[in-house]
């Protein structure tokens, strides 16, 4: 990163630049982080009291700036600086990566019935079992396992490392992390009287539909003999358990650590908090909230918002989060009344 | 999958056949989700009434099933339609998947001391190290590390890019699946007096009795000294950590997302549902089950039901879940008690 | 392992030696577990009564043991029991050990920029990508992959499959577990109005100081445009998750499966135990200490205590988890108050 406040110019093409400085912007930091050569941003309204401390050399201001200008830095005026801030980084990131080369390393094995196409790239050591598709603009970067009849969508993204187990179908522009496994066996056993566990045959898939992006190291069960499917536009975190058959709807959010159980519905736009645990066999409504570390354990109207586990409606939890503590309380101010009353005659 | 209703007849050998249908079968899916040309079933009876409306073209029905026919259906009258539809999955299964190739790929590193049986088949980029010894039938899927010393039983299967840390034993008919990692060192460290950690050297290792399964990405520490060991017939699912020197006992269920600390011990049998974290140095007795997010921080007697964390008797804790939520208005009563008493000259 | 109890003797220095053992120490076990041909100690004098009754034929005991000696053991009296363990632990790792060779092995790919210094090792199938710098005496072993930019400091061990995304940086003395994804893309999106998620840039990067260690399959995600840094010292058991623009002091533990959602602060010495999950954007004073299971949702002063989902101070949680049984107890106590208030004419 190397940029000189005329390039920022061009790059951002700000409503109004004050101040100046003539050095090179070499790092992005907060405005209380920033040092000299960083550039900073006042995206919080919050934070308007940092602005003319900041040591920033550049300063990314919206139009509602009143505060004072900062004497050693350049004032870049935009209509919003978060977006001016994002356009920047994805600048950066453009300039530093470099594309993936198109066509099949030569270390990677490619089974003869795989169809790759001319303008996909598998990367080195990669393992494309039979019977594959890889679509248009598809990247598998290294170490990457390919099992057979998977489908990759065009300009999908395979980090290095993930695991596709059979059948598993990737949509178009998605995104799947290292070491993600996808497409493994669903947990299921039928117990026989003297306790032992026979695992049953799994010979569904999983389906991602297009722009899903998987974190590193997930793991999503294939159903059992239909589909474990994922809903378009969902974000998925790190380490997140999806079980066999379960159905997650559109543009949902699901956090790190989070578990979904096998058969579980979850509706579009859903969102569960870092490490919530959902119980198999179970709707969870669409615009649903689960805050951070809740259980669902039944059914979810469309929009609940909810809290603890099992999960409370949020209000509700909220209000039973502050009592929780003056539980000992209680117990002593119940014991007086029940000295009174015994005082009392009773 | 393309099987005709007389192919369906001879593979599973249905008591009776009533109606039918000339096509070919091509999927399999609930009663209320199967479309033409799916075979579906009643497995429970609860979905009694979903038969005659259902649109699948084959329909596996117990002998007990008295409801109206499906005009357009096929009924293949059989005595457990679970154990029939597992028949079928498995022999789909069976159809779909190419048997491994015995043998070491060109691109496996085996170090010349390692012993691989003839009938074993070790998987492309493979790196099998000093001393290990693969049994007959056991099939090591690509991009799989064995380290030195490890042992790996007859016809157990490790899913691609599984990792075991040296000295571990797998015993035979063990499945692992893809980014699971046996054998790592073990979280322990001496405590300095300035607070720095040194790490405490471990030469333990873990032993997986026959029939274990164990989840993707999933993690198990070797032994301080001795060992961490898994029973007979555990499954384990995905994303499950198991600490240094733990003792799982056989025919455990232990469910996604599950963490149970050092020296801990199962008993046989017990079931450990989602989420659910186990202290270390405790003992749970066989037959023990905790239900999901419990956390169990000491030892239980066999063949206890436990829920909440710390966990508390399934009937008490299934109790204090419903009073939780009127706690509020507790706190409201006693108020009106006191403001009682308080008028009543007290 | 196949030690005499001389070898044992010129090992660890004894003070004293009383009794003898002629064959071969074979295994460590602990007092209770110990056969002939094992090595025990006393390191925890709640154990003291079962040195007399231990089968092992080699004993390691403090000079404070005054109970009865075990007649087929040879006793070896040293300062420090546990000290004289882990130094044999030491040494029978050490033998067993085989130093990874110095050198790029011929199947590793890495990129012409890439400067690895002549004592490091590379393991196969490694690829190394461009402007990589892997100092002096580094070992990366198989299956790795080291992104463009990357640093992987003097004497630091990446053990198989470990993925470093770009610009990762990793200290001096680290070790980093098998599976562990360090420098994947933050979880940040910025969602319009139509409820889509559109994925931010993420320019910044992981920073491991020295002598940090990594649990296997783990996830530690790069900064939006700084750093995510762990400090000097600290040690990560497995599966556990770190978000974007974490700051995690020096020596803290972080024990298995727990979250650190984004930008949040851990100051030095933080304990975190099992499952831990904190929010994002707080702060985490120094020498503070989270009890397994709990939930940090707000800032905590240095040297906090505490335990519990919202966590609560550690001897409220206590109490409060003690009363929470008796919560049913106090509803009918309650209920016995009204009756009885009722009765009063009230």
């Amino acid at each position: 990163m190397d940029y000189s406040v005329d390039q920022l110019v061009a790059l951002l093409q700000p409503r109004a630049v004050r101040g100046n400085f003539f050095g090179k912007i070499r790092g992005i930091a907060s405005l209380e982080q920033a040092k000299e050569g960083d550039l900073s941003f006042l995206d919080n309204p919050r934070y308007v009291a940092h602005v003319a401390n900041s040591q920033a050399s550049v300063l990314l201001l919206p139009e509602s700036y009143d505060g004072k200008p900062q004497p050693n830095a350049a004032h870049l005026i935009v209509a919003n600086p978060s977006l001016a801030l994002g356009q920047l980084c994805k600048e950066v990131e453009r300039e530093r990566s470099r594309p993936a080369v198109a066509g099949i390393h030569p270390t990677a094995l490619v089974d003869a019935t795989a169809s790759v196409h001319a303008t996909a790239s598998i990367g080195p050591y990669c393992v494309v079992e039979a019977d594959v598709l890889i679509a248009a603009h598809a990247v598998v970067l290294a170490h990457c396992t390919v099992g057979p009849r998977c489908r990759v969508g065009e300009s999908s993204l395979l980090h290095p490392k993930v695991c596709l187990y059979q059948d598993t179908e990737i949509g178009a522009g998605c995104i799947i992390h290292g070491g993600a496994v996808i497409g493994c066996d669903g947990y299921g056993y039928a117990t026989t009287e003297n306790g032992m566990h026979h695992k049953l045959a799994h010979i569904g898939r999983v389906v991602l539909e297009d722009g899903v992006e998987v974190g590193a190291n997930c793991t999503i069960d294939r159903a059992r003999f239909a589909e474990t499917r994922i809903g378009a536009g969902t974000k998925i975190d790190n380490l997140v358990q999806i079980g066999h058959n379960v159905m997650v709807g559109k543009s949902c959010l699901i956090v790190a650590q989070v578990g979904i159980a096998g058969s579980t519905r979850l509706g579009d736009g859903v969102v569960l908090a870092g490490q919530v645990g959902v119980a198999g066999h179970i709707s969870i409504g669409a615009g649903s909230q689960v805050a951070a570390q809740g259980g669902v354990a039944s059914n979810l109207p469309p929009n609940s918002i909810v809290r603890g586990t099992p999960a409370m409606p949020l209000a509700l939890a909220n209000r039973y989060f502050v009592l929780r503590k003056r539980i000992p309380e209680l117990f002593r101010r119940v014991e007086n009344l029940e000295r009174e009353m015994a005082s009392d005659g009773h």
